[in-house]
C-alpha cells in the first residue's frame, strides 16, 4: 500500500478496507507505515487490526514508537501485548525504556515472568545471554514422534522458532536435538531418543555474540541452544536475531578503522553532541601525536630552506604511505573478523605483504619519477630522493599496516583499532625521516 | 575430536572407533579434521563416512579439496555424490573447478540436470539466480494438510529447506506460502487454500544479491523464493546462503573504503600478484591527485621561504583533515548501506554534519592553540592561523566527508569509493590554500 491510498482510506474513513488490506501486509511493512504517521492517526489504526497482528506490529515499532503508544492504551490493551509479545523482544523494549513505564509494563507481567526479566537484564551487554528467547520446544526422549507432533501442536503456537526442538532430561540439561523435519519425516510410532542427535553445538549464556554469529556462519543453523554454567538449557537464539548481530559488530569495526569510539546509535537519531564525543577523543589522541611529524620538520628545517621544493611532495608521499599502509591493515582486519586470518599465519601474512609492497611500490616508484623528472622538470637528483623514498614508504607502510593489527590481536585489543589513521600517523613520521635522511645525504646539505 | 586422537586413531588403525567418533561429529567439523590431512589419508578417511555424511562433507570441502577428491574417487563413488549434492552446491562447486573436472562431473548428471545447470550458470554474478536453489517443497492449493505432510514426508528427505513450503499453480505461478510450522498445528482436513499466506515477498532471479540480503534483514525470513520474469518460481534463497552474502558485500564495502578494487578471493589464497593488481590503480589515482597539492605548496613557495615554521603544520592539519572527513564519510555510507540513511535525508544530514563539525573543530582548536602557543613556544600569529586553519579543516572535511558519498548514491556509484582516500586528497588540496590565504593574509607576506 503506498501513501497516497493510505491517506485516501483514512480520509474516507474507509476503515474496513483499510483493515483487510494491512492484515494481508507483512508486520514490518505495517509498522513502517504507522511510524510514518501522526501519533493519534497511528494508535487509531493500531487498534484496528488483529490482537495478533497488533502485537508483532508493536515490535517492530521504533522505541519513540512503542513509548508513545505505551502512552495512549488503555491498561486492558497494553497487558494483551505484554502477554503476547515474544519473551526476547519484551526484553530488548524495556532495556531502551524510560522507567515510568518499564513500572507500567512490569505491571502487567505475571510474576514468574518479571523476575525472568530481572534475571535477563543481568546478562552482559553483547552477551549470548542478552540476545537469547525462552520460546522453544522442549522435549522428552521417551516421547513418541506422535507424541512430540502433538505437543508441539498445542503449545508451539507462540513459540519463535519450532523448527529446531531440544531434548531435556529432568534436570533440564540438554540431551539431544531434533528438527521439525525429522519429526515429519519419521515413523510415528518411534521414540525421540531414536531419532535426536545427540552431538548438539551450543553456547553458554556468557559467550559473547560475536562468537555465537561466528558459530552461526560456520554452520548455517537457523536456531542454537545457550545453556548455563550448569550445561542446563536456559534458551534458544534463532538466526534472524544473528543477523542484526553481524550488521552491529561490522558497523563497529567501520567506526572503530576510521577512529571513532563504537556506538549503537543509529546515525539519524544520535544527538550532534552524542556524535561529536565518539569523534573528538581519538581526534585529539592523533591531532597530538602528529607533533611528531612536526618535530621531525623543524628538526630538518635547514634542509627544507635550502631546497623548498622538497615540501611540495610532503602531501604526496604522506598520503601514499597512508593509504597503502590501510589497504594491508584493511585486509588483515577483516581477514582475522572473518576468521580467515589467524595468528599462526603472521610470517606467511608479513612475507606476502613484504613482496606486494616491492611489487607496489615499483609500479608507483617508475611513474612518479616518470611524471616528477620529464613533466613537473624536477632535477634529477631531487626527483631520485622523491622517488627511492616512496618506494620506501610503501614498504615500511604495508608491513606496519599488516604488523599492527595481528599485535592487537595478540593483545587481546580490538584489532579495527590499528586502521588507517593510527597508522597514517605512525607512517608519517617514518617516511619524513626517510626522505630527510636521503635527502640531506644526496644533496650534501 | 582433536588432531591428537584423530592421528591415534589412524596410526593404531581404529577405523571402526574413528568412523563413530566422526559420524557423530558435525559435517563442517569433519571437513575442516580431513582438510588438514594429505589427500591420501584424506580419501581413505572420507571413504569410510556413510553415503550421507560423505557428500555433506564434500559439500564444505575447499576448492582445492573438491578437485583433489574428484580426481581420486571412482566413477561410481562421484556418481553417488553427484546425485546426493544440493543443487546450488554443485553449481557453485562448477563454478570453481577447471574444465576437465567439471567435464568429468557432467558425465554423472542427469540431462535434465545438465541443462538446469548451464541455464543457471547463465545467471548474472552476485544475482539471485546465481545463489538460489532448486530444491523446495511445492504444494498445490487443494491439497489437505495431511496430503500435504505426506507429500513432504515422501519428497521432502532431500530438501535443503522444508520450513517454508511454496503453493503454485499449473503453470508454476506462486499463488501462497505455508510454513512447515503451520501445516503442523493445523487440522488435518483443512486445505492448502485455507491456510495459506498469500501476501508473498518474492525477488526476481536477476535481482542483486544485496537487494537480497536486505530483504532477508529486513523481515527475517528462513527463506525467499524467486520467480523468473513471467512470475513463475524457479528456485528459493535459503538464509544460511546470506549470511555469506552479507560478509562477502561487507568486504567489498571495506576493500573499497581502503582504496583498493573489490576481490572476493581470500587473503591467504591469492596470489601476491593477484593481491597487488587490486591494489595499485586507486594508489596511482591518489598518488597523481596528489600532484594537485604540490601544486599549491609551490604556488606560495615565498610564504613557506619566509616563515618555514609554517611547513612543521601541515602533516598535523593534513592527518586531521583526513581524519575527521573519514570519520563523516564511513558514519554515511555505512547508513546507506544498512538502509538508515536515504537521499532524502541529505539536508538533515549536512545540517548534522556542520553542527559536529562546529562542536568537534572549537574543540580540537582550543587544544591545539593552547599546546603550539604555550608549549611550542610558536608566535601569537602563526599559532592563530594554524589553529583557524585546523578549525576550518575540520568543518571543511566533515561537509565534504557526508556530501560526497550521497553524491555518489546520488549517481549509482558505489558510495564506498568516497571514503578516506579519496576525501583524504580533497581535503589536503582545500586546506592548503585556506592555511597558505590565511598565513599571507594575516603575516603580511
Amino acid at each position: 500500500m503506498d501513501e497516497r491510498r493510505l491517506k485516501y482510506l483514512i480520509q474516507e474513513k474507509k476503515y474496513v478496507t483499510l483493515k483487510k488490506e494491512l492484515e494481508e501486509m507483512n508486520e514490518v511493512d505495517v509498522a513502517e507505515i504507522l511510524e510514518d504517521l501522526d501519533i493519534h492517526t497511528a494508535l487509531l489504526i493500531f487498534r484496528m487490526l488483529s490482537k495478533d497482528l497488533a502485537v508483532d506490529v508493536f515490535a517492530h515499532f521504533s522505541v519513540e514508537q512503542q513509548r508513545d503508544i505505551i502512552g495512549l492504551v488503555t491498561d486492558k490493551e497494553l497487558k494483551h501485548i505484554v502477554e503476547e509479545l515474544f519473551f526476547d523482544d519484551m526484553v530488548d523494549i524495556i532495556e531502551e525504556m524510560p522507567a515510568n513505564v518499564v513500572k507500567k509494563i512490569l505491571l502487567h507481567a505475571k510474576e514468574e515472568e518479571r523476575n525472568l526479566i530481572n534475571e535477563f537484564l543481568r546478562y552482559p551487554i553483547d552477551s549470548a545471554g542478552s540476545i537469547m528467547t525462552i520460546e522453544y520446544v522442549d522435549l522428552k526422549k521417551a516421547m513418541t514422534v506422535k507424541e512430540a507432533l502433538e505437543h508441539i501442536k498445542k503449545t508451539g503456537l507462540n513459540k519463535e522458532t519450532v523448527y529446531t526442538c531440544y531434548v531435556t532430561d529432568k534436570n533440564r540439561k540438554l540431551e539431544g536435538i531434533v528438527s521439525l523435519r525429522k519429526l515429519v519425516i519419521s515413523d510415528e510410532e518411534k521414540t525421540i531418543e531414536d531419532i535426536m542427535d545427540r552431538d548438539v553445538i551450543y553456547v553458554h549464556t556468557h559467550d559473547d555474540q560475536e562468537t555465537v554469529a561466528s558459530i552461526f556462519k560456520r554452520y548455517g543453523f537457523l536456531a542454537l541452544p545457550v545453556v548455563d554454567k550448569e550445561d542446563r538449557l536456559t534458551g534458544i537464539i534463532t538466526v534472524d536475531d544473528i543477523m542484526d548481530v553481524i550488521d552491529q559488530e561490522t558497523t563497529e569495526d567501520f567506526q572503530r578503522m576510521a577512529a571513532m569510539s563504537p556506538t549503537e546509535e543509529k546515525y539519524l537519531d544520535a544527538s550532534i553532541f552524542s556524535l561529536a564525543k565518539h569523534r573528538i577523543i581519538w581526534l585529539l589522541v592523533l591531532m597530538i601525536s602528529a607533533t611528531l611529524t612536526g618535530g621531525i620538520i623543524m628538526k630538518y628545517e635547514k634542509v627544507l630552506e635550502t631546497v623548498v621544493v622538497l615540501t611540495a611532495f610532503i602531501p604526496m608521499l604522506m598520503d601514499t604511505g597512508g593509504n597503502s599502509g590501510s589497504q594491508s591493515s584493511t585486509l588483515i582486519i577483516r581477514g582475522i573478523a572473518l576468521g580467515e586470518v589467524e595468528l599462526k599465519d603472521a610470517g606467511k601474512v608479513i612475507w606476502k605483504e613484504f613482496r606486494i609492497a616491492i611489487i607496489v611500490g615499483l609500479a608507483l616508484a617508475v611513474v612518479n619519477f616518470f611524471r616528477i623528472y620529464f613533466f613537473d622538470g624536477v632535477g634529477v637528483l631531487i626527483s631520485f630522493t622523491v622517488t627511492f623514498t616512496l618506494f620506501v614508504t610503501v614498504v615500511i607502510s604495508k608491513v606496519v599496516g599488516c604488523i599492527l593489527p595481528m599485535i592487537a590481536k595478540k593483545l587481546n585489543i580490538d584489532p579495527a583499532i590499528m586502521a588507517g589513521p593510527l597508522i597514517t600517523t605512525i607512517v608519517d613520521a617514518l617516511s619524513l625521516v626517510v626522505y630527510f635522511s636521503i635527502a640531506s645525504w644526496l644533496l650534501n646539505i
